[in-house]
């Protein structure tokens, strides 16, 4: 499903954010993680923070440069955080996603940078396209494998789009005479134990039947509510 | 821009959790924290992974229940990672996202269960909606703050793209309590006249709640429900 798309980390600094890393992307179905020059890589706190993703950690290619990384990649898309002078086309999450799922590029890479700074420039410049998540403009510190979980859960959504993804059950709907038959039922045991107020049965029935009415009811609930009415009429 | 909005972490057992749903929270714009019997918190892990999202950390609400932490509260939604019986409707985080964006309810609630059980039934019983995030069937084990994130991602697209439904009915909606209330008066009243069946009291009750919970009740409609009860316990 998610073969053809590889996740770049480069030059990431907490050994944590790589382990979560793996867990966002397996929660959304990813496996291809490389890692570009990582500060400290095995390390206890990936594997800690990875769950039971960690086999995208064992797997997990570790390269030199950001170039070796993408060397084999038809469709290079960089994140970052920042507009810049000189950018590639501009995606948002949604829009990049719906791009990676539809192309027939053999093989993508996504590529996130460093914590703090971010892809510099010159590795921008390999870059396709240039793709940033829309974030609050007064705090905009995203953590990177949270960026990493919002891109992944995109390109999930992308690729289920036009699959039923949730089936609803199957209990039987109120039919029409179900309704009238309820409604019936409740005027006369509301009737019989002097509920109404003078003049007012009427308009109490339309505000209970715009209730009911405003969602679909399913028959055994409506049979739930005749037997409290049937309780009901015993007492009276 | 999302003051009406509070996101509820319940029986979070690990506060770098807390502290990570913070920065989730503030980098799409969300302020509103609400932490019901957290396990440790205040705490220094909480406040390091919040980054500098700690004001949220600061000014969040402490509760011991989840009935308290949404008392005031007129539209309640609760994340799950399955699908159960008897289910609230179930939303996905898009669809879920446009109706809290374009709902005219004054105060929301997005609740979150502890790490690795997620919400009970009963806590989801307390919901209009549920939501669930689209996994990987084979490794759902999305991290707490990462699903909010999502979710909250999704809150600030819903709000960008400007599809503010306008609505021309402003009844005040029940609240949490109002609902709390309700069927604590019916299930009173549904025992006072025998309509329970042995051991069936919870079940049905359940029932009834999944009915009234389906939609967004009035607070008129509450009235006249209870009105409707009262009238029926003089009776017995």
């Amino acid at each position: 499903m998610f073969e053809h798309i590889r996740i770049v980390l480069v030059e990431t600094s907490h050994p944590g954010n790589i382990g979560a890393t793996a867990r966002a992307m397996k929660t959304m179905g990813l496996e291809n993680l490389t890692l570009v020059a990582p500060k400290q890589f095995p390390d206890p706190e990936a594997t800690a923070r990875a769950s039971r993703a960690d086999d995208i950690l064992q797997q997990a290619m570790v390269c030199n440069t950001l170039a070796e990384a993408i060397a084999d990649c038809e469709l290079i898309i960089g994140t970052s955080a920042r507009s810049r002078t000189l950018t590639a086309p501009l995606l948002e999450p949604r829009e990049g996603a719906e791009k990676i799922v539809s192309e027939r590029a053999s093989t993508t890479a996504i590529v996130f940078g460093p914590e703090r700074v971010g892809l510099n420039n010159e590795q921008l410049h390999h870059c396709h396209f240039h793709l940033t998540i829309p974030v609050n403009p007064d705090y905009g510190s995203l953590n990177l494998a949270s960026a990493v979980q919002i891109i992944c859960y995109e390109l999930r959504l992308a690729h289920l789009s036009g699959q039923q993804a949730i089936t609803t059950d199957s209990e039987p709907l109120a039919r029409g005479n179900d309704m009238d038959n309820l409604y019936q039922h409740m005027e006369k045991v509301l009737s019989e134990i002097d509920f109404f107020k003078p003049n007012q049965s009427q308009h109490t029935m339309l505000q209970l039947k715009r209730l009911f009415n405003r969602q679909r009811m399913e028959r055994r609930e409506v049979n739930i509510l005749r037997g409290i009415l049937s309780a009901v009429e015993k007492l009276s």
